[in-house]
């Protein structure tokens, strides 16, 4: 709904802009811009002059703004949130990230079995297209104060609610740009460099790349000989079908609607959930290699430490803990 | 001289800007965007209207992207930075963030007797104006592997490097110009918003605001009445001169350069390294609090886990260790 609204957005802007020029001759190419003359006679008058000169500087400034829809697939960012301490900062880096990067729709699901106001007000102020969506995990799936994060896999549900609400949503757009795109699963801890998102906007099928800092490694990675993965540096289980981190693919959005049961296994031992989707989706023969053969590492597992809170809760016990009314 | 070359670039975009606008009526006020009639009965004639529609058009975008500079301060952010896994990867989601910031400064410090390649090449590619600092700690002053990060202050000789750098170099900027400015030192791995900066920019001499998740706290912020701030929330040693963190001010550049012997002292006691650049600066009663009478957190003191890396130790040993040759 809110890409309709977005493409509402780019088409009225087209439409008032061209509007705008109405009749007017336009002359783009070969009047270059400010203080040289154009060849052309048509319009030697110094208002039409200003007219074309402020036309092209208009022309260029909302080209930069709003790269021409077709040129650019959308990329679905699908990302998986829960109430913590440190949210709100998590997601206050990621979206300017996303900000940097054109034509990307954020999809944020939160586990929660409603849309908490944090995240909503969040969004809503971010500047960013999005859609917010919730799903809570199952009781028996949630890890529980304590346990190591490795034992259950996290946002399992988020993420299938992501690819659940695409599949729907597309529906609703016929014809080829409607498929047209990239899905991506960002955790919202991670480092992204916005070089990323141009190697993955050209996805045919599942493209992939590193992922520094994960698995107890410097960097986990495709190897690539001859333009095609042979096989996989990871530190653990290398016969896994498919040894690469959530931050390592990216899947074509025309994929994603062509094999609609598709999804994480939240049941996947440990290790496997990755797999779990891309062995419905792909054969590893046919990944695509990105980031120069898989030779650049654009995206870091990076995990932010829980914030301690000794002091916050003596305080507490004061009665002089910090203003609850104060959001963090 | 990276800001001579900023300054001239919007120098000429708003000669160019104004050089378009020629002798034209304005009328950007009244007339409202696109589509619906102005007012104003000097330029009721087609062309008028649409060299009126499309100065206006300009003008906003113009606006967005290039603020006029003498309503700018500049904001010189001064970071120390050391090699480390995750160094990459903090220093890119930072730079991520300085990019939205119109007229950013950026003072990088490296904890090291050279500039390393890996930093040298991120800035240049970074798009940010930047100035690349080194200083490497004194031995005895440095932490050992181990050592809890509170033992001895982190980065006190590389901001007080950033400090020397800044009034070095404002003596070549003669007048009130170069005196024009605010400084702030932001450590790599905390999380800013944008609206952090837009608030520090109109310093007069120090100003304040709350730290989310600092010091065992959920936010430590001074505390406001009658617009002024009269004692400090914090769950430590309040009677401390400011107890306040190193992302929670903003000094003027005038005030740095009007107390030369100003700078941070690397023997001050634990929590009070803030306090011995402050008290050679202002006084508490002179604060002046930003963030909506410090009601709003708008910088997060996050921290990020050191990465583990067993299986890369273990895979070094058998000679199949991560290529070095790949930068993460």
């Amino acid at each position: 709904m809110f890409i309709i609204f977005y493409y509402t957005y780019i088409e009225i802007g087209k439409h008032l802009y061209f509007s705008a020029l109405g009749t007017n001759h336009r002359c783009f190419q070969g009047d270059s811009l400010w203080g040289q003359h154009c060849d052309c006679a048509e319009h030697d008058l110094p208002k039409d002059r200003a007219i074309s000169r402020l036309q092209e500087e208009l022309y260029r400034l909302q080209e930069k703004k709003q790269p021409p829809k077709s040129s650019l697939s959308t990329i679905f960012v699908i990302t998986p949130t829960y109430a913590r301490l440190v949210q709100k900062a998590e997601l206050t880096r990621l979206s300017q990230t996303f900000l940097h990067v054109p034509q990307l729709h954020w999809i944020l699901v939160e586990d929660s079995p409603r849309k908490t106001p944090l995240v909503s007000n969040f969004l809503m102020k971010s500047g960013l297209t999005y859609t917010h969506l919730n799903v809570p995990t199952a009781k028996e799936r949630k890890l529980q104060e304590g346990d190591p994060s490795w034992l259950k896999p996290r946002g399992v549900e988020q993420r299938n609610e992501g690819l659940r609400w695409l599949r729907e949503d597309r529906k609703t757009e016929p014809g080829d740009n409607g498929q047209q795109g990239v899905v991506y699963f960002a955790d919202d801890d991670n480092t992204y460099s916005l070089q990323l998102f141009e190697e993955m906007r050209s996805t045919q099928r599942v493209s992939v790349w590193p992922v520094g800092l994960v698995g107890g490694m410097k960097f986990e990675s495709p190897v690539v000989e001859g333009g095609k993965v042979v096989r996989f540096h990871t530190g653990w289980r290398p016969s896994r079908p498919f040894p690469m981190d959530m931050a390592g693919f990216a899947v074509s959005l025309r994929l994603v609607l062509a094999n609609p049961d598709a999804c994480f296994d939240g049941e996947a031992p440990m290790g496997f959930l990755e797999s779990s989707l891309l062995k419905g989706l792909v054969t590893a023969d046919e990944l695509e290699p990105k980031a120069d053969n898989c030779t650049k590492v654009l995206v870091w597992h990076t995990r932010t430490e829980k914030p301690k809170m000794k002091r916050e809760e003596a305080l507490q016990v004061q009665g002089l803990g910090s203003d609850p009314a104060v959001e963090v």
